[in-house]
C-alpha cells in the first residue's frame, strides 16, 4: 500500500518535504532523491535510507519509483515534470509548474496524452484549514456573488537576491492561485502599482508593491505585496459579495495581557503558517495515489498561474493594465 | 459663556445638530434657526425655544447670533460661510465647505483677510475614539513612514436617488479627509475602478467602485465604497508602515454564543457609528469658540477635500488616473 | 429649565462630578458645594461660579438648591441623604448608600415617607455600553434562564491604605450590583476565598480574593477581585445561560502589529473605563429630575449592596458561607 | 523502524486511534486488536490488516506486539497495564489509568519495579497548540507565579446515561491534568457546588456545576462544566498571574459578517477541537518509543487524577471541601 517515492531537488523544501513524506505522512516512503550537489543528495539519501541518484531522470525511469516528487530549480521543473507524465508517473511539482507558459502548455498537452492526471501543482494554500472554511462560507450562497478581494501578502524580510519580479513569480504567485480557486474564476487583466518603498529595503527592490487584479465576471481583487514588513508573516484575505463578506482567520495564539497591553503573537515565517497545509497537501495527494489520481491544483492551475504571473510582470515594468490571454480550457481540465 | 448659535438648515442632520447643541453639549443655545421649509424651521424653533427667521442671510445677521452652523443643501453652503466669514462669526459648515473649488477659494481669501480663523468643517472622523488612536500610533513614530492605507466605507444601503457620483462626493470623502489627516500629507491623484455592480443595486448606479488614491510622498491608500453591501454600515481602515500596521477598531459590542456560533452585532448606520464623534465634534467646537477660534478641520481641508472629489469624479466618468491640482497651501493655513 | 445641584464633597470624584455637570451634561448647574476641608470647597466653588457653603446640611437647605449630589465621606452619606429626602430633594449618593443596613432602612422609610423616589445611587455600571448590550442579550429571551456568571474586577494597583476589607466594600460592591441588575434577582449567600497572594501587595492585603454569589433562583457568580495585578484596569463578566452566554466586550482600540506580536492597549483605569458610563448616568439623572423622578439605581439598591457587602465582609473574616438577609422588598421598590 | 502495536477495546475512541496509527501518524502498525465483541474486533481488525485476539492478555502476550493501546472499558485498564508493564512493554492507556487510586498505585509499584518508564496516560491536552502556547507563556517567567486559573468545559449535549459523577471523572478529568500540567503543583483539595440547573437536562442530572480546586502553593482554579450548554463544544482557560494574565486561545476560524452581525462557528465535539491534538499524542508517542521511553503524561499524572476525581467525587456527594490525599511522590516520577 505504500506509495514510493521520488524526490527531485533535495534543497531546503525538498528536505522538508522529504521530512513530511518521511515521518508525517502515511502511506509512503522517500526511495530516490538526486539533487545538484550531489553530496548534499547523497547525505539527505542516507538519513532516510533512499539511494542517491545522479540525476532527475534516473529517479524518474527508476523501476522502485512510484511517483515522483519536483523540488529543484524552477527552470528545470518543466523537464522533470514531462519526463514523469511520458513515463506516466504522478508528479507533484512545487510552483512553478513551469517558468515560460510554452512549457506549461506542453505539459498540459502531454499530460491529456497521457489519458489521465498525473500532475499536481504545489499551490498549498488550498489545504489550510482558514482558506478552507472561507471556501465553505463562499460556496455556501449565503453570501451572494463575491464582487472583491482583498488580500495582503507580508514577509517579515528577504534576502537581498530577491528581485522585483519575484514579489510577482515568487510571493504573489500564491495569492493568484488563490483567487481563481476561491472565485472558481479566471483572472482576465493585471496591474501593478508601486507606493512609496520601504526604508528597510534594497536599492533594486520595489517593496511594497500593490497589484490588481480583475476575473472573467468583473470581480476586483486586490494584494499587498510586503516583503521587508519587518513584523512578521502575514497572510490577509477578504471577499466582499453582494449580502455579506468573510475573512480569513489570523492563527490562534494564545492572548496574554501586561503592562505593555493586550497581545497575541504574529508567526514568522511561512513554514510556520502553513506547515499543516503542507502536511495536508502531502497526505491528501498520497492518498489521491490510491483512489483514481491527484485531485489538488492541476497542470491547467499551473499554466492559469505562469501566465497571469507572465502578465503581471509585464505590468509591474510597463505600469499598465495587462490583458492574461489564456488559451481555452480542454474539457479534461473542467471539473 | 453660553455660545448662541444659528442654525441653517432644519433637516435630519441640522435637527440632530440642534439636539445635541441643545441636550448634549454644555455651553451653547440654539437661538435662530431657518429653514427653506419655514414650516419645518418654525416647529423645530418652538421645540427648543428659538426663534425662527425668514432666511440664513437673516441668521447672520441677527445680532442675537454669536456663531452659525450651516447644515442647509450643499450648494448654499458657499453664500452661508462667506457671509458669516464677512460678519466675522465662527461658522461650522457641514461636508461640503462648498460645491465647487472656486467658491471654496473665495472661502479661503474672505477667512485670510478677516485675519483669524472663523471656519470649521464638519469631517467628524477626526473626532472618533477609534481614528484618533490610529492616529497616536501613527504619531508616536514606532511604525516608521506610513507606504500603503486599505479602507472601506460600506453602508447597508442607500435609496434609489443616490448616483455614482454620490459615492465619491457624498461618501468617500470622509475618508479623502481621513487619509489626509492621518498622513498629514495631500492627495495627488485619483483613480476609481469599477468592479462588478452587486445585483442589490439600482440600474444608473455603480456600486461597489474602487478606489486609489496616492499622495505626496507616494503612500497609495485604496478605498472600498460599497453603499448597498446589505449587512449594515461598516467603516474599515488599515495603515501599513515600515515597521508595523495599525488597524481601526471595530466598535465594541456583547459577544454571543448561540448554536449559530459566535456573534457580535455590526452597527446599521452612521449615526450609531460616529454619534460620539459627533458629541464631541460640538463640544470641541464651542469649547474653542471661548478659546481663541476653531481647532478642527479647516476651510483649507474643505478645499482640498472639494479639489479631490473633483479629481475623483471625473476618474471615475474617464476611468482615467486623474491629477489634484491644489493651490500652494497659504501660511495660514500651516499649522 | 436648568436644575441647580448642591455638591456635598469635593475631593477627586465629586469635583470629577462637579466638572461633569459643568462642562460635560447639559441642563444642570451647581450652585453650592461644601467640603470638611473649606480652602478646597472654596477654591472648587469659584472655578465654576458656585458658592461655598459650611456645612452639608447648608446646601440642603440651600432654597436655590434643586438637588444634591452627595460625594462625602462614606460614613457621611446616610445623614446627608436623609436630610435631603426630608427637605424633598432628590439626591444623588455616591456609593455607598450608607455604611450600615441600618442607616440604609432608615432611608428606604423616609423615602417611602415622602411618597415619591428622590434617591439615587452612583451604580455607573448600568450605564455602561457594553454592560447595556449584555443586559439586552439576556433581556432579549434567546438564551434562556442565566445559570452561572463569571466576573472579574481587576486594578492595575492599590494605594497601601487600601484594606482586605475594600476588596468586598468598595471593589466588588460594583458587580454586586451588576450581578442583581442583570439577573434581576437577589444575592443570598456570599463566600470569599482568599488565594495565594500577590507578591506585588502589602503585608495586611489579601489579594487576588475569589468571591462567590448565589442567587434567589440558584444563580452562582463567581468573582475575582484583583486589585494589584500589574497590567491595568480590567473589567470581565460573562453569563452563562440554558441556551448560550453573552460577555462583556473590552473597550476598543487600535490593533498595532509589530515586531512584539498583535496589541491592543489596555485601560489604565476605572476613569478611562467608565468616563462615557458616568456622563450618561448624570445626563440621564438630570433628565429624569424633569420628567417624574430618578430611574438608576434606587435606595433598595443600595441597602441591597449594604447587606450584601456585610455578608461578603463576614464572609471574608470567617472563610464561611454567609447567608444574606435581606428585609421583604416593599412595593414602593417594585419596578 | 515501525512500532507494531497491539490495541485493547475497538469501540469509538479504540477505532479513532487505530485509524491515526494506520492512516496519520508514520512509523506505527497496528498488529492485532482485541474487544469484548469479539465481531466487532474481527471487523476492524480486517479493515486494517491486523489480526483479531481473544482477549487483552493474548494482545499483550503476542510477540508480535512491541507496544500496547488500552481504550478498553475503564474497569479493564488497571489489570491490562498491570499485564504490559509485567511484560516490558510500553503501554498508552486512555483516561483513566485506574478506576481506582489502589489500582493505579499497583501500577506505579509495577513501573518501578521494571525500572524504566512504561506507561502513559491518555491527557491529550498537553498535546493541543494552544494549551501548549499557554504553557510557554507561564513557563516563561515574565507573568509572575500562577494566583488563579478561571476554567470551563462545555458540550453541547450528553446522552441520558450520563450521571452527576461524570461530569468530574470524564469531564472534569481533562481540566484536572491540565491545571497539575500548567501550574507543574499538585492539587489539594476540591469542592463542588451546583448552580441552578438548566432545562436543557435530565432530572438526574447536576449539570451545570462549579468546581473549585486549590494546589500546594494555594492556586485557586475555578471550572465550569456544562454538558448541556447547546451551542457547542467549548474550552476556555485563563491563568492570572501576579504580572498578567494568559487565556486559551478559540479555535480559528473565518469571520463572516451578514446581516445577523459579525459570526465565527464554534466547534460542536472534542473530536473537532482535539483531533490535531490527538494526533500529535500518538506521533510524539510513538517518535518517544524510538528515543528511551514515553514523554507523556506518566502514570503518577493517572494516579493524581484518579486521587483528586475521587476527592471531587466526594466532595460532590457531600457539598464539602475535600481534602486529596496523595502519596509521596517517587523520586522515579520527578522530572
Amino acid at each position: 500500500m505504500t506509495v514510493h517515492i521520488g524526490v527531485i531537488g533535495t534543497g531546503m523544501i525538498g528536505q522538508d518535504h522529504i521530512r513530511r513524506l518521511t515521518d508525517v505522512v502515511t502511506g509512503a516512503d522517500v526511495v530516490a532523491v538526486t539533487d545538484v550537489d550531489a553530496a548534499r543528495a547523497a547525505e539527505v539519501a542516507a538519513r532516510v535510507g533512499a539511494r542517491a541518484l545522479p540525476t532527475g531522470q534516473d529517479v524518474i525511469a527508476d523501476p522502485a519509483v512510484d511517483a515522483v516528487v519536483v523540488t529543484s530549480w524552477g527552470p528545470t521543473h518543466a523537464e522533470y515534470v514531462l519526463a514523469a507524465t511520458a513515463a506516466g508517473k504522478p508528479v507533484f511539482c512545487e510552483k512553478p509548474l513551469a517558468t515560460t507558459a510554452e512549457d506549461c502548455l506542453r505539459i498540459l498537452e502531454a499530460e491529456q496524452a497521457a489519458g489521465r492526471g498525473l500532475v499536481q501543482v504545489g499551490f498549498m494554500r488550498r489545504y489550510d484549514p482558514g482558506y478552507r472554511a472561507v471556501k465553505r462560507a463562499l460556496d455556501g450562497g449565503q453570501l451572494g456573488h463575491p464582487l472583491l478581494m482583498h488580500c495582503a501578502h507580508r514577509n517579515a524580510s528577504v534576502p537581498e537576491s530577491y528581485r522585483s519580479e519575484m514579489a510577482v513569480q515568487d510571493t504573489a504567485v500564491h495569492e493568484i492561485d488563490a483567487i481563481r480557486w476561491l472565485l472558481g474564476e479566471e483572472i482576465v487583466s493585471a496591474q501593478v502599482l508601486t507606493p512609496r518603498r520601504t526604508r528597510h529595503r534594497f536599492a533594486h527592490l520595489a517593496d511594497p508593491q500593490f497589484m490588481l487584479f480583475e476575473t472573467e465576471s468583473g470581480v476586483r481583487a486586490d494584494l499587498e505585496v510586503f516583503v521587508n514588513c519587518q513584523y512578521g508573516y502575514d497572510i490577509q484575505c477578504e471577499t466582499v459579495c453582494e449580502s455579506g463578506t468573510v475573512r480569513l482567520p489570523d492563527p490562534a495564539d494564545a492572548i496574554v495581557k501586561t503592562a505593555t497591553g493586550q497581545r497575541t503573537g504574529v508567526l514568522q515565517d511561512w513554514k510556520q503558517r502553513f506547515g499543516a497545509a503542507f502536511d495536508l497537501e502531502f497526505a491528501e495527494w498520497i492518498a489521491s495515489l490510491h483512489d483514481g489520481g491527484p485531485t489538488g491544483p492541476s497542470a491547467w492551475d499551473g499554466y492559469a498561474a505562469a501566465v497571469i504571473t507572465d502578465a503581471a510582470t509585464e505590468a509591474l515594468h510597463t505600469g499598465r493594465v495587462v490583458s492574461v490571454r489564456l488559451k481555452d480550457r480542454p474539457d479534461f481540465y473542467r471539473s
